[in-house]
């Protein structure tokens, strides 16, 4: 096939090289520009040594001219920055498919994007998680994607069924632990590798973690009833991944096997999702490096709840892999090309 | 001060090193008979390369002739094995303190034993929690204590103040995250480093892990209410440590501050139980290799939920040192003899 | 392409899911009978559960009547029981191709290897290291390959171009430190997660490890010197890689820059090894899940001493993508399909 | 006994949190002044939650105000800052006893300090390793103590008895894995918990490290033979813990057994170096948080080496305990107050 010219910019990043890493993998794409903020000048080699073919590609600085030019153009940028750079990409050129890895535009309430990130609201785009109903359809040919938050995309898919389904209609709790590189390669003291190894930490907690209002928006499109999300976020000693675990109560009695059937149902034809055979729980391990995700559910009679567990690779499926299946969909390729479901395990 | 001659069965595993690593920094007690099942023969040195001043030791087997003439004999053995060996080393000397790492004297009810366990019930031991309310005294001189699991341990403590004050009474939530050691020591496939490294995963989802009614227990002992409690445990990649998320619905309209306050007045005189400053969240490094127990709770105001935090190591005060802790009280000694709040970090 | 068939003998072991895992993404494969010694009868699901397209895939016995009619076998089995299988299969079908995993073909001497073997001698395969001088010939359209041991593989490419080009002719001393995957998934206590997490240990020291005289073996077809190895292999807490640090004196004056030079011309027709930019050292991190190695070297001027280090996936380069590029060289295949250079990191 | 009042400058850091844990446990010490850089201010409960009794203490200044009217003050101050702080502290009180933890006091030779520190020599201090011969009389009663550092702590300890008795005279080579901890908290990417876990990587390889000269000064007390030493460090994905691999050609035959004896006989009387039995080698895990050094040694017939390997907390015996034990030197006290060899494993 005739090759998509890609850019990426904010490619030193964990985002940007997920992105990159996933794209050497991609039989459509030509890899073009790519730019960072302050590593701009530097060698790719030096700052993301595991992309061997590129490691003599100097990063350019992040601006319209240098990423004009391109038919796709992934962004993993500080908050506030894409939608100008959207803008003017677009004015040079009205068919670049913009893809955005950051939060900008993933909120539909202005309120409720100043609340928790404390700027003006810069819009809403079409939201990058296909699996949520309809969803795949808002994708299809779009020119603007705002890929969603990790912990948002784990903990929405590992209830989702439930909330569609009626089974759950209130009081959702999700604990998630994740590994650290969801918190970015910024160097910060309590992400040293001696503070983080040996170590849980909880943070964020009573829902003031920016990835909140997201998952909350996610439910609310499922379901009339007034779903409520507690969501507490866990950092853990790995690299990668996120292990949701996700409870509500029921709304009625049902059997394991009877929730189980709803998941096995609502992810039927996802190539994704793989909700795992009755008895085995998710590990974050079985889905490193690809964009599977591995669900569970189970009830608890005696406490009255649906619980669920759900794994992902927070930087494939929840960030690079997603940005990557949303430009499958917003080219109109097939949408698994250049992902796997098969982790890289032990 | 008169050294008490303390022996250690099944000293080759993770509860019985615990034990033997707090009790050769006790001023009070002289180091007996060490005993183990299939490993006896070994010298401990072998087993337990990390506690040198006993290396040259030869593991005798668990039986009451070797554990007879001894002041306190710690037990870490198998199921169903505490019982028997107790009342046998009883009927040699009236006064021998027993204190039981196992679970078989835990639980109140036989019927829920039966359920969980399996097997027959053994019976009901004083419960080495000295923390919950009037426990301190049930252990003062007993002869007989139940040391807790490590996550009813922190679970029951992360929560208990809220509890106990009425401000939380239904749907409690548990997810708490372990260090292996918590699964011992025998070698299993899904245990081996290759396969924890790295990765997060679920197990006994659904109120069936063996710990859900020690928990719901200690709760009930606190409040009339019908509290219910879905327990979710983790592995994650750490040999040692537990955090517990423990969320409930409030019962009333509460501030952030006065949660705190509930929870710091609760422990005010309790020499292990830290609360943090209001914002600083619990880690488990902090407290590795210490008995020491960190707290901090908050208000989720959205979910109308109060959500707590708590870590403990679950080989020291959630195993051996609650051991230690139990002796002390036992013996009349200060309650924290050969213990510390100080742990090992990073 | 017509697809090849090819089976995996040992295909719950981690060799076994290595190939799986690299096959899944090879353009010219149908995986066929996957199967297994205690494990035959489960599911790959429930042991691999990473490799979900084949996760209802039930492992059969190892048998010659279930390998028959495949293209090619790969074997992750024990020691001593390649040999005759491989015999069965030929004689059923004269030109199939079996790769072997295990140990038994890799040796040239009969003594060494009933010395550190302790077993009679098999006998010997084409060797499996493309990379060595003249052998990537032998292994064009060879019937039978014996794939190298991961520390070998390391630690001869990481000292080879310096002993090819005479510039150490003696006493080449190799430390290698790897993660627990080499030690395979037989649950054994020492290789628990609780054990080796937050620790390194040293074992097979003073040149008892069963890969030393490999490593000799391969040195001894570079020069005709009398090079001896010094291999003392480190267990490190992480599931992948290996990094080998080798040294060696220095048979005359050599700067950094010359010693550079001589690495990058003998590795630079190589897909897969990658001499890094003078100044930047390897990282395991970076080849995890790819057939990448990554080498640097400098010199000693006060210790007179060569130093190199290098590092490779020890089950993907160093094991199962070894066989799929010895497999791909058999058949005649470009060397490099369905391999890559990207390791997934962080 | 009278309490010894005692400051540490660097409070914190690794360094001085080390030496605050152990003091915390020290039965004749008082702990007095704690002082920071750019930490001042803070609440030590904020940086060091671990150290629970100075939660609530408040960091001050850096200054010979602060710090003046103790008996004892140890520092972990940035290179040069260590020698006039020390004399002023001196000025004001002629018996003050500095423990500086910094590198500005352990080398001899004024041109070495200038090739690897790049600044002026201040001078050199009583090095402080009692277990060199002739050392530990140096430092009793001394008032100024260089500690040394963590690699060279146990790269001497693990190859002087075979320097000191000559059986081995030259080549030494040193590959050293280490604990990130080593690298001190200050926030640097390639520290970040996501880039250090899962990967083992080697830095300053070919003699430039500045530890180093460090080690040939050590052995160079040893022997008149001239000594070389290639040191190579590694960093493994652990927070405390380094496992040195110590090799150098035999002098002359010389058996397994021999080598053991040579070690034992060493090390007989030294209260925290632990030479294992025949056959068992160290692992970082069992000296976690202690002041023990294990030891096992070994000889290589076929490379002609001696191939000893040795393991110590960098943190504790490799900095902070040592600062402790030299302290009791100093102060005359039981030169083991407030240490132990019993580590925190698993």
């Amino acid at each position: 096939m005739t090759k998509v010219r890609v850019a990426v910019a904010g490619a030193s990043g964990y985002a940007g090289g997920e992105v990159l890493r996933l794209l050497l993998g991609h039989p459509g794409v030509e890899i073009g520009a790519l730019t960072a903020g302050s590593n701009a000048g530097e060698s790719l080699g030096a700052l993301q040594p595991h992309l061997v073919p590129l490691a003599d590609r100097v990063l350019e600085p992040t601006t319209a001219d240098v990423l004009d030019g391109h038919d796709v153009v992934f962004l993993g940028l500080p908050h506030g920055q894409s939608g100008a750079l959207a803008e003017e990409l677009t004015a040079r050129n009205a068919d670049v498919v913009v893809i955005d890895c950051g939060a900008d535009f993933r909120l539909d309430d202005a309120d409720t994007w100043q609340r928790f990130y404390g700027s003006d609201h810069a819009g809403t785009w079409p939201y990058g998680l296909p699996e949520l109903p309809g969803q795949r359809d808002a994708l299809r040919g779009s020119k603007r994607v705002a890929v969603p938050g990790c912990y948002p995309t784990i903990s929405t898919l590992t209830i989702a069924p439930a909330v569609a389904a009626g089974v759950v209609t209130s009081d959702v709790v999700v604990v998630a632990a994740s590994g650290t590189s969801g918190a970015g390669k910024a160097a910060k003291p309590h992400l040293l590798g001696s503070e983080v190894m040996g170590s849980v930490s909880a943070y964020g907690v009573g829902g003031v973690h920016r990835h909140t209002p997201e998952i909350t928006q996610n439910l609310g499109r499922l379901t009339d009833a007034d779903v409520t999300v507690s969501f507490t976020p866990l950092l853990v000693p790995m690299p990668r991944g996120i292990l949701a675990t996700v409870s509500a109560p029921l709304s009625g009695p049902l059997s394991a096997e009877d929730a189980h059937a709803v998941y096995a149902k609502a992810y039927a034809d996802e190539p994704f999702v793989h909700v795992l055979p009755a008895g085995q729980w998710p590990q974050t391990q079985s889905v490193t490096g690809s964009n599977a995700v591995h669900l569970q559910v189970t009830v608890d009679e005696a406490a009255g709840r649906l619980v669920a567990v759900g794994v992902v690779d927070n930087l494939a499926k929840g960030t690079g892999g997603a940005a990557v299946q949303c430009m499958n969909l917003a080219l109109g390729l097939d949408e698994t090309t250049g992902l796997t479901t098969v982790g890289v395990a032990p």
